[in-house]
Formats: C-alpha cells, structure tokens, sequence
C-alpha cells in the first residue's frame, strides 16, 4: 500500500506522465495560480507606499508565510515520491539524484530565502522572484510538450554554430569599443564619457543591438566614420543567429510530421520520443 | 421575391462570394472610401486649431450624422439578409448568431459612438477610430482572400510555438526587471527613476524591443553589465518569434502550390477549403 | 552604313546584351565613375565653407557643366540608337516610346535641373543627385543580373502578401496613435508633445520601427501600459515582411538552380528568361 | 631527422590536421589563454586609476614582454615549419608564400605594435588588441570547422545578392540623407545640426539601423513626414541581407547532410572536402 499511494502521489505530481485530465489538473492549477500571485506580491512589495500600513504588511507576510509552507509540503512529497521513476530507484541516491535534477532545484531556491531570512537572516528575499521559474512545469504539460521540444531542440541541434556566431559578436564588440574609444577619448566633450575602453564596451553593446539610449554617442567625425561602418556590420552579425534560428525551426518542423506523439502499449503513459533516442 | 430581394441584397452586400464585378464593386468602394474619410476626419478632429470656425463645426458634426446614417442603413440590410446563408437560417436566432459574430459586431461598435452620445450622453467618441476596423471587409475580395488566409494560418497552426515565446518573452521581463530594480535603486540618480520593480518593467520592455528611448537606463557598473547580457539575450529570444513566422510561411506557401482556390460545382460559388476541414 | 552605326553604337551602350568586354567596358566604367564624382560633388557642395573661395566655385560650375555636356551627349546617342531593338523600331513613336521607359526617364532628370536653371532659373539643382539612380545601370551586368532578377521576383511574386502586412502596420499605426493620444494629451507635460493623433503618429512610426529617439515618449501609467503591449506587437508585426522576404528569396533561390543563363543559338546574344515568360 | 623534428613541429602546432588531442591540445589550450589575458590586459590599460603604482605599471610592461617572447618563438617556429606542407614547400618561396597568408599576417600583426616602439619609437600599442584576431585559429580545430565552413560557405555562395542589398543600402543612406536635409537645414534649431548632406549621413544610418541616439531628429513637418516613410521603407531594405543570410543557411543545412567530413584514404589526415572542390 506504499507503493501504491507513493505512485498515486507520484501520479498526483506528475500528470504529463499518467495523462489524467480531473483531480491532477486542479492541483496543477492552484500551485500555478499560487506562483503568479507569489511574484505579483514581491513585484508590488517594491513599490513605494503600497504597504505601508501595518495591516498590509501583515497581509504580504501571511501571504508569503501560508505559501512557502504550501510550497514546502508540495517539495517534500515530490522528494519523496520521485524515486517511483526508474532514474531514481534507489531510497537515498535516487532521491539525492533527484534533489539535484534542475526541476528540483529550482523548487529548492523557490522556498529557500525565507528559510535563510528565517534562520540565518540572509536577506535574498528579491530571490524569491525566482518562484518564477517553477512556471516551467506548466510547459511539461501535453499541449505544450512538443512545443517545448520544438524550441529545445532548435537550440540543442544548432548549437555550435550559434556559439560561433556568439563568439564573432563578442569580437565586434571588442574591436568596435577599442576602435571608438581611440578616436573619442581625447575630444573635449566625450573625454568624460569613453573613458576606457571597458567603458566604451557599454556604448558597443547598447548600440549593436540598435536599442540606442543616446548617453553615449561618438562627436569626432573619424569617430562617426567608424561608427557608421561598425552598425552597418552589426546588422549583419546580428542577422546570424536569426538565420540560424529561423532554418532550425524549419528543419524542426519537417522532422515533427514524421513522428507524432505516441502511447507505450504496454503500460498506456506517453511516451517522449526524443528521450528514447540517441541524441 | 421577399425572398429574391433578400438573396441580392445579400449578394451586393457580400460580393466575395457572388463573384459579380460590377455594382457590388461600386457600392463597396464606396463605403470603403467613405471609412476612409471618417478616420482621417476623427484624426484632424484632435488638431488644435483646426476647426474652431463654426462653419468647419459644422461641416464635421454634418458628416459623421451622413455617415452614421448610412452605416446603419447598411448595417440594418445585413442584419436582415444576414440568414439567406445557412449558418443563419433562423429568422430571429440565425440573426442574433450573425449579430455576434466578429464582423457583425465591428459593424456595430462602428455605429454606436454617435447613438451613446446622441441618447445617453456618454462621449466615447474617439472609439469612432475603430470604423478603421471595417477595412477588414476590403480582405474579403477575392483577389486579397488567399493572403489573408496565409498570414491568418501562420498563426493558427504555430500559435503553440508562439504563445510559448510571448511566455518565454514575459519570463526575461519580470526577470531582467527585478535584476536591474535590484542594481539601480541604491544609485543617487536613478533611485528616482527605477523606483519599482513595476516601475523598471517599462525599462525593460523598452530595452528589449531595442527602442531605447534614453529616460531611463543604468549607471551602476553591476548594472550596466547585467544590462549588456539582457540587451543580447533579448536579441536572440526575440529571434524566436521571427524565426516561428518565418518557417510557417515557409509551410504555408509550399501548401499553397497543392490547393488552389475552387468554385462548388453545383451553385458556383467560391468556396473556402480552409472552412470546410477539420483543423 | 547608317543602320551599321546605329548597331555598333546600340551595342557600345549597351554591353549586357552583345556581352561584350573591352571597348565598351571602358565607356561603362567611365559613365559610372563620373555620375559617382558627380553626386560626391552634390553632397560636397552642401557643405559650409568647402568652396567658398571663387577658384572652388569656378571648379564645381565647370565640372558640372562638363558632366551634363557628357550625359547629354550620352542621351541623345541613346534615343536615336533605341530603334535598333524590336520593341522600339518605329522611328518617332519607338522613340518616344523609349523615351517614356524607366531607365530614359532617369537619364533625363539626370540632366533636366541644369536646363531648367539655365533656361528657365528655376533652382532645383538639388535633384542632381538623383543622377545616383543612373547606378541601376551597372545592374544590368551580367554579373549582377541575375541577383537582380532574384531580388525583384520576390517582391514581384509575393506582392499581395507585403501590400496586406504593410496595411496592417498602417491600422497599427493609427490604432496605437489614437490610443496613446487619448492617455497622453492631459498629461502637464506631454500634452504640449502629444498635441493631436496626427503627431501623436510621428511617436508611433518612431516606436513601432524601434528606433526611439527619445523626443516623445509616454508618461502616464495607463500610457506606458499600452504603449508596451503596442511594442511587444510592434515587434511581431514588424516580422511579417521580414518573413515573407526570406521565405520569399528560399523560393527564388530554387528556381534558380533549374533555369541556368543562356545564349540564344541564333544570334548569340544572352537571352533573359523572365522577360520571354508569362509574368 | 631534420625533418622529422619539422613534421613534430608541424603537427603540434596544426592540430587539426594530425588529429591529435593530448599534447598539441594543452599547447593551443595554453597559448589561446595567453592571449584572452592579453586583450584584458590591453582592455584594463585603458582604465584611468587602474595601473597607477610603479609596480602595477612594471606588472603590464613584463606581462607584455613576456607574450611577446612566446609569441615570437611561436611564430620563428611556425614559419619554419610552414614548408612541410605541400603549398609552401619551397625553402625561401614557400616560407614567403606563408608569411603573407592571413593567418601568419595576423599573428606578425599581434607581435609588431612591441618591435615598433621599442626599435622605432612608434606607439601603436593599441594595435596590440588585434591579438584577438588570432582567436581564428580556435576556430580550426576540428569541433569548429564544419560550423565555421557553413558560416564562411553561406556568406561566399550568396556574396552578390548581399553585395547588391549593400549597394542598396548606401543608395538609401544617400538619398535620404539629401531629402531630410533639404527639408531641415533652414529649421530654427536644426539648421545647426543638418548642416550638410555628409553630415546628415550621420543620421541616415543612426536611423536606418534603427538605433536612434536622439542627437538629431526631424522637427518640420516635411521632414518628419518623409523620415516617417524612410524608416518604414528602411526596415524592409534592412530585412533583405537578413533574408539572404537566413535563406542561405538552410541550403547550407541541407548540403551538409549529403557531405560527411572524410579522412584522406592514404595519410589518415582530415580532408575538408570544399577546399578540393571548385567554387
């Protein structure tokens, strides 16, 4: 009987894998709605004047308190049910083995900072923000398994060549910020503002990606020249892993109408296609 | 011939269907143009000095009465020509289905500003702007309906990978938000911009669809650095949409070359393949 | 003999076609490079206290002359060689039919603002930099012909598709301008910014494009709230003709590979495919 | 043995042709970590307040001194190992023939800024930053090559097309350039900003690019309403190399499915296969 109510935890936990649709999605739903209402709280928590009455800040510490308990009882179950899975089989490696894996580890940093405000006094409540993440779990539900995938694998696949292209813009920015601070360095005006070129690393990288604030801006008129040509080449650079995303996601597409979704036979649970192939 | 008047009524009114060309064309040109001038006219209505003279008062109140005028003749024809298709064959529910369908209602938020203001008094008259939404009946001509219906599959078929983005997108806001709230808010000049975590919402946002108006941006190195690493990242995962719409087309112009457009072989009338699938 | 000339001065001017390489180069090249020093000039001439000295105005007078004493020459040889080809046998209407084409029409606003100066004394000497567009020339090389067909069919195959994204960023633009309009123009600030929808629309052309100059931008909250979500469209809306391009060039990129450039067997002149098609 | 120790030679310093991992990987591991630190060091020379104290300065200049003496071996010993392969196998013709190969240029280039100034007295130290441009050689080993060949294959296959886009290009900058500053160089306050067409190039790309500083911007009417229309037709100017690059890469995808990477049937050695092919 403890196996069948630690694979009905399990189950409970976990319905990608059981594929029920009643009581599971209910659970689901409330600690996804729980974790919005989390990060809208410490969101508001910032904003100056909105709690400043007792009687609110007593709301926002309740709020907060009621939810790392919900969260903690959730963590712990799930620890303690993980090692139905084959990967985590044994008692206490399985369950350390799981306890490591990044979902559980982002459960973990979910409750921590009120643990460590509570006990120590660390003050990393801004890392409650990271409560956030757990909102990947809503993308292992079905409907939006293969779409994970899709985006997954696009970088999976593609990967060195986008490192490539990562290394040649870290490059343009270099050249670029060594290039604009010799010519800007020594004008009376921009003197106060490019002056190092690590310094100047802060105007390549506003200005590559065209955000463009206007803080920063070459005067000399070598410096413009030169300025020119570099966002002129950075459109270019920062083409590349568009392209290289984009032809991804088509290869992807193509490979997805060959292999739909399919249930194991035996057992009826669905079965990930990508994880039962070398990769 | 109630029933013949209401068949070509229903024609004129729905020439996309009928295929006719010559006095549907002429009275839909007509409206087309007649929304035209509307939205210029509700535009120039908000320049100062504009219209001050009586005279010109006049002339605009004169215009949108002539204008709401015809509309809701024209609305009231389609109402009541409406269940001539079989969607709608009930004289009073078939009519009522076809008032709440989207272009129905359109046709009537176009109408409404005028009464709400003529009856009740409620001036919600810059909502006369949405009589621009009745272009969308131009998209309707056969010439235009193959490319909307492109660009409207692009979206349907990928609206998975699109809304798993638009989430993706909405991760890095509140996550790059909280980081610079956190770097920025000590700083003697920027603690009165970056006040809030809400507050920095609107820094990101700008920054990461690269606009950079320059009100806000970060002075503290630790920020400046992070700011760099969101400023790139944000390149790439705004890459993901592109890239998604990019490859759909792709898969919806090769599926184009395989379906042209075809007439019913017993009435002659054009039909929408899309409508009649299963999708 | 007459008809002997005409032939060889038709082929002096236009090398692409009798693919010829030694004499008519030359003339190529020099035509090129003196509309190039002619629009450098143009642009030099703007700038203050470049040629004030009367020698450097001297020089700038003469070198315009000697340009449009070239050009004109050049047209004139043109228009009276363009019979040679079919399409323009007739002596006087083949003539003026060629003179009515693209290509002679740029020739002739090439030279028109002297003459108009001269003659009439009407000073739109700044339109001699529209002599740049007599660069499409160097287009028209074999070299570069077929990357200029490619570049012009997909514009030419999908033009129903661009003409409807560019329509919907036009509702854009004037939907978002009515709307921030309506949020900004009571602000004490921006209402002396955001002063009608009309220029309210020059803040949307600058947000939607991501440019962001800084010089308008949203202060109210209800503002900033609709003006991210306008961005965060914008965006995607914006990857609509980036979309259609690329996929546009993959369908082009194709083609390509079947109909390889050829010679006509009869007369040896290169034929190009796409004009002996349907289109 | 004199060329068994120049084949040694040879191979730990091309690795990627030998194919070994263990010794040549520690040495190249070795000399690409001396050069990231150079480029720091360069990078923190510039910092004002960095390298103050006497000991700091004596830090830099025997950091300095000693990677030029490694650099300099490295380099005495590649070139007179270059002739072991077939190209360069004349003693004095082949050895020439390498020096002036791009990358015996670069690495020359990293150690001349030290020899100038100390031998000549000419500070281009700032020079010594293109030591970066000897990160290519990463790009060499074998993990890197393929996705290297697809970037440089992408950018060589498709050079017209994106020559013709750049051609484009400028023909906007220039045009724009001249409309906007006849629209803007008799405005009140922008008449000392568009002081000349050259000077207005400045804005063309700031905005073309989309970066948008905020140092110059339209203020009449005019020329608002045309710079409107030239960042709309900008961005699709500007989606055209993207397009090509995006197109591009997937021919490439789609040809290194058929080529695997081969080893030479003789010699064992990694023959990269479009090098032996004509292009």
């Amino acid at each position: 009987m403890y196996h069948k109510t630690k694979e009905k935890v399990h189950g409970l936990l976990h319905p990608e894998i059981v594929g029920n649709k009643n009581w599971d999605k209910v659970i689901n739903v409330f600690i996804i709605v729980l974790i919005i209402l989390n990060v809208i709280a410490v969101m508001m928590e910032t904003v100056p004047g909105f709690h400043d009455e007792p009687h609110e800040k007593k709301f926002f510490r309740y709020f907060d308190l009621v939810s790392v308990i919900i969260f903690t009882v959730e963590y712990v179950l799930r620890v303690w049910s993980s090692n139905h899975e084959l990967k985590y089989r044994h008692s206490i490696k399985g369950r350390l083995k799981y306890m490591v894996s990044p979902g559980a580890l982002i459960d973990l940093i979910a409750i921590l900072p009120f643990y460590l405000h509570a006990i120590i006094g660390l003050d990393l409540r801004i890392l409650r923000i990271l409560r956030l993440m757990r909102f990947f779990r809503l993308f292992r539900l079905t409907a939006y398994m293969k779409s994970t995938h899709v985006i997954i694998n696009v970088f999976k696949t593609r990967k060195n060549e986008l490192l490539l292209s990562l290394i040649l813009v870290i490059f343009l920015i270099i050249l670029s910020s060594s290039a604009i601070y010799f010519a800007e360095h020594d004008h009376p005006v921009n003197q106060y503002k490019f002056t190092s070129i690590p310094a100047t690393i802060w105007w390549s990288v506003v200005t590559l990606t065209t955000t463009g604030y206007g803080d920063m801006y070459p005067m000399t008129t070598f410096g413009k020249s030169m300025a020119g040509v570099i966002m002129l080449t950075g459109v270019a650079f920062f083409a590349l892993p568009a392209g290289i995303i984009t032809a991804g996601f088509l290869e992807e597409f193509r490979k997805n109408k060959k292999h739909p979704n399919t249930k194991c036979p035996h057992c009826g649970k669905i079965i990930d296609l990508d994880d039962s192939h070398d990769h």
